[in-house]
This record gives C-alpha cells, structure tokens and sequence, in this order.
C-alpha cells in the first residue's frame, strides 16, 4: 500500500497541553492547574450559550441542519453582509484547509509571515505547496511586498492581530498593501483575535464588509474560539465573494459543524455583553503583565490580543516553559516557532498573580 | 485567482432535508414533522449521556483533549485493540477523507459498489481519483474481485451493511474476499450500520480486532452517529493497524471532535441498554415494514440497518418522496443513486404507522 509523498513531510500541529495530561504527567490536581497555552477565553463562555446548548442536549441523535440557517442568519446581520458571502468551518483552521485544498497543489507557492499560526504551513505540506517566509517577528508588509512580486504565490497569508506574537497591523496599512496585490493572489486576512484588536484600538479592525468590497480577491477569517469563548465547540467562518465561497463549498464536508455547535454559536452572538467584557478584563490584566515584563527586565511584543509575547534574552523559553509546568502552570513555548520566547494567555486576575509569582522565583533564581 | 480542477467534477452530499427546512417550506409546524430520513436513531440519545453532557457546558471554552484519552481508552476496550489502531474522526466520514487523501491522487483507482455511500464518490472527486462500480445493486463479491484483478485499485470500499439499501455481507464470505485481495490494496470495511447487522444475525458480525489481525491492508469504520444515536456530534472511528493509523494522523486536522463530542461518545459506549433497546425496537418495527410491503406489494431488500429499502417498480420515487414532503414526512428518494426507491428510516412505532396511511393513501391513487 502506497502513501502519498506528501505525507512525508508533515508536521503535527503542537496544541497548548490539555490540563489532563499534565494531571496525569506530574499528578497535580485538575484544581490545581492553571492553563494559560491556548489562548482560551478565561471567563469561559457566556451563561446564555451553556443554558442554551443545555436545553437542546436531546437533540444530540439529530444531524446538523446542514444549510446552517440560523447562525448564517446570525452571522451575517453581525457583519452586514449576504449569507452567500459566509462559509462556516470546524474552527478557521477549517477554512484555512478548504483554502489551501481549493487553490495549491505540489507547484504552489504561499507566502506567511516568519513566525504565524502553525497551521498554514501544515495544510501547505497537505499538499505539498512550498512556503515562502518573510525575515522579520511582526509582520512587515513592505518584505511581504516584495516577496509577493518575486514569487507571484497562489495565497498570502496575514494574521492580524498576528498569532503567537501579538502584533497587528493598521487597517490602513492592510489596505495599501491590498491595493497592490493583484487578482491572481488569494490573500487570507486572518482576523482570530480581531475582536480583541477592536477593543484595544479602532484603527486595527479590518471589518469584513467593507474589505471584501474593496478586494475581490481577500477572504476574511473569523472564529468563536476566542474572545466568544467557545474553543471547545470548533467554530469559524470565512467571509469573501460569493464566487470563491462558492469554489471553497464545494470540498466542505457535509454536517462539518455540530448541532451543539451551531447553537452556541448562535447564542454567542447574541451576548454582546459577555465579550465587551472578557475583552476589557482581558486588557485590564494586560497592563499588569506589561509592568511584570518591565519589574524583570523583559521585553515584550505589544499585543492586540488576549495573549502576550515576552521575549527571553537570557533565559531558556523552553526550560522556563517546563519549570512552570512542573509547577501546574500550563504556558506556550515559542522555541518550535525558533523563537525564545513565551506566550502567556491572559488569564484570570489570581490565575495571572500565580503566574507572576512563579516566574518571578525562576527567573531570579 | 485559480481554483484546482478537481473542483469541477465535485457534487455535494445530498443531505437529508432538515427538518427546519419543511417548516418553512411548507409551513408545516415542527411537531407535525416526521423525519425518516437520515436513519437517525427514533429513540434520540441515551438519557445518561445527555445529562453528561449538559454537566459539562461550561467546558465549551476549552478546546478538546487532543489527544482523546478518555474516548480513545473507552474504544480501545470496547473493540479490544491497542490506542494505536484507532483513530477518531468527525463522523467516519472524516476517516474516509483522511484515507483517500493520504493514499490516492488523480492516477488513483477506487472501487465501490454500484449503489452505496455517496460520501465515498465525493472523496474521490476531491483527489480527480477515477472511480470503478459493480453493476449489482447487493454487493457481489465475485464482481468485485474481477474488477479488483483488471484494475488494482487503491482502495476498495466495502459497506456492510451497506447505505442506503440494507443488505450485509456474511463474515465468511467477506474474509474469502479479503483473502484475495493483495497488500497494497487498501480495503475499507465501512462498517456504520454494524451494530443492527450484529443484532440481527451474528453471521455477519465482522469484529475489527479479529479483522486487523488477519489482513494488514484493511481499516474498520465505526460511528456513533447511528445506534448509538449521535448524529449531531460528528464522531466515528478508523481501526486498523498501527501503521496505516499512524499515516492517517498525519493529515487529521488537531481539534477534529469537539470537547462535548468527545463526552457523549465516551458515555454512549457505557450504556449498553441504551444501544441494545435501539436495535431490539428497530427490527421490531421492522417486521411492520415489511409487512406493509407485502401488503401493497412492493419489493424491499432486507434490511441489517435502521432504514429499509422499497423498490418502487410502478410508482415514481421522486413523486412519492415529494408528496410525503407536502405532508410533513421525510424520507429519501434513491432516484440520485440510480435507483427508483425510496429509503426510509425504522421510525417509532406511531411514526412509522402514519407513514404507513400516508404511503397507503399515495399508492393506491
């Protein structure tokens, strides 16, 4: 039996440790763990949305309403947009995958940032595309430019805010550089933690109405993952023309979104209350891990989103990441990303306090 | 912008119409609503996994346990066979992309019965992989192996029982096939209806750990999508040997199940009583459709599923199934598959009964 060459070369995706497997590991306590890895809404998700997906549990034995009326209805009032507009993936890294599968083959060329979300390369070697990388941490449109025009790739992908550094780009610096891609390239504008960007300064958002008006060829990515708090649930959307939505309905698999899950999401679009406010904890913590970075002499990427980036001149990210873990402190190491540093999502108040106190004894030690 | 050929040639999974979709078609209310078609399980979903699951809302935030110990290790018992011959999907479906995906490309051949799961033809136009049928509608084992012999395909799927007509393979006759059939063929036991076969003669029963032991070039697919009545969870299974296993996780997307999937599933394997009563009510009923098709005369195949099978030799299935629509019922017209047949799911016994009149009254006009 024959396996594709493809195959050789991909990487498993390296997801942030599941508090299970650190129980089992070091036999702490599920109590006693604080997970700050995966960029998880530490306020959980909305109070409506668990009432609500409890109250349909009998609907488990019933397959997904397949055309996913009521959440693309949802959907599309939140972004004043048409519902032949929106595709609806098992997280956005589903869309990434129907993307990448409508556009590459082996011959391919995607261009992406230095260091961004693991996922593109890994649907790039799906089909063996090559990966074009840009030099520098945040994202750099001028090299993003000229790489572009070296290599004329079938996608580009920009994460704004960008994941697992933190950073962002203005809109209008997002438009320029649109402006002179031309219509032969596919750019993904990837806007995961976006909400969290909006929050933190206007001049970040890229709302998806306007963006797809303006470029026929941007498909924006959104996801309920994140400030939503629905990780669990494996929800995303992508918005572009209906013409490449269209190209990208053609390899979704049918019922690709739960029946639970399409409630919750539902429902959490419906709780506006319930992000505005995990967003303004999320900042207000924020400042306490920028004045932590700067009592231990740390820098630190500035971040748009509800995770933040410190930079580990003298010491070992990866030592320090498994010290904390030792400690039931789950934390991201950046080195696979041949980074040294450290992405800390931004947890609760006390859960942060631990945090601080734990690195802070490894640190001087 | 270019999209890959492939996409051409691709249909998409006519699903089962939801039954949103007849409210508001037809104007017809929910509870009035009958759906027959999607062979989900009449009895819903255990009573203990739906309250396991409504325990668990507040976990909606956190991503799954990718590495799926609870279910894996539930399974692994279940079907006794190491973790390392398994792997989980969103619906067996998923294993079915993932098998496809990993072993074929344009020059692939896949053979399939004439008449069988639509999901396999489309995983094959994902690929350009070309396709070759029996012309049975059961499926023959003779003609299979002569076309396996002229063509050494890729793969061959083999349902049993098979969707969406009923029929199953006996144990002895799959194995004297599968004898016959040289390791670098890849051969998919897609065995989503197992649990009704088993129920009904044990003759066709085909054990997975007994299965992989003896052929090193088969993958068992399981789901819980139908007795265990899970449908709206997307959560099947591929059991195979660990090295096939180990090829298929390099394309499984991280996060494939969602956290309350991988709950359900877990408890759906502990109540057995659950499973047992679905299958002992199914083929109670059963003995009423096949009663009813005597009485009116109809052919039907007999069924080792929850649905059956009429053949409609005088009657058009598409009238039919679209008159029952107007009435509120839903069951499926096999016209797609060649086929004039209906399919209807085993409903509860005050379903099928209105079924039943409302069938009487269509075909006796």
């Amino acid at each position: 039996m024959k396996f594709n060459k493809e195959l050789e070369n991909i990487k498993s995706y390296e997801a942030g440790k599941p508090i299970e497997l650190v129980v089992r590991e070091y036999g702490i306590e599920p109590q006693n763990i604080i997970k700050l890895a995966s960029n998880e809404n530490p306020n959980g998700c909305s109070q409506k949305v668990q009432d609500g997906v409890a109250k349909i549990v009998s609907n488990m034995s019933l397959y997904p309403d397949d055309s996913m009326l009521k959440l693309k209805n949802a959907l599309s009032k939140q972004y004043n947009i048409d519902e032949s507009e929106l595709i609806i993936g098992a997280g956005s890294d589903q869309i990434i995958e129907f993307i990448v599968h409508a556009t590459c083959s082996a011959e391919s060329k995607i261009l992406m940032n230095s260091i961004t979300f693991a996922m593109y390369q890994i649907y790039a070697d799906h089909v063996g595309a090559s990966t074009i990388r840009t030099t520098s941490v945040n994202h750099d449109l001028e090299q993003f430019y000229n790489l572009y025009a070296e290599h004329k790739p079938s996608i580009i992908f920009i994460c704004t805010p960008n994941n697992p550094t933190g950073d962002a780009i203005k809109k209008d610096e997002l438009y320029r550089f649109l402006k002179r891609v031309d219509s032969e390239t596919l750019v993904v504008v990837d806007g995961a933690y976006m909400e969290y960007a909006i929050g933190k300064d206007s001049k970040y958002e890229v709302a998806p109405s306007q963006l797809i008006k303006e470029f026929e060829n941007v498909i924006y990515l959104g996801t309920f993952s994140k400030a939503y708090g629905l990780g669990g649930m494996r929800i995303g959307y992508g918005i572009s023309n209906a013409k490449i939505i269209k190209e990208l309905y053609k390899i979704r698999p049918p019922f690709n979104i739960t029946t639970l899950s399409l409630e919750a999401a539902a429902l959490a679009l419906e709780d506006i209350e319930f992000v505005e406010m995990s967003i303004k904890d999320c900042f207000k913590e924020m400042i306490r891990y920028e004045e932590f970075a700067k009592e231990m002499n740390l820098e630190f990427i500035e971040s748009y989103t509800n995770f933040i980036t410190l930079l580990l001149n003298s010491h070992n990210s990866s030592k320090i990441a498994q010290t904390l873990l030792s400690m039931g402190i789950i934390i991201r190491d950046l080195s696979s990303y041949n980074l040294n540093a450290i992405r800390i999502t931004i947890g609760k108040s006390e859960q942060n306090s631990r945090l601080f106190n734990a690195l802070r004894g490894i640190l001087s030690k």
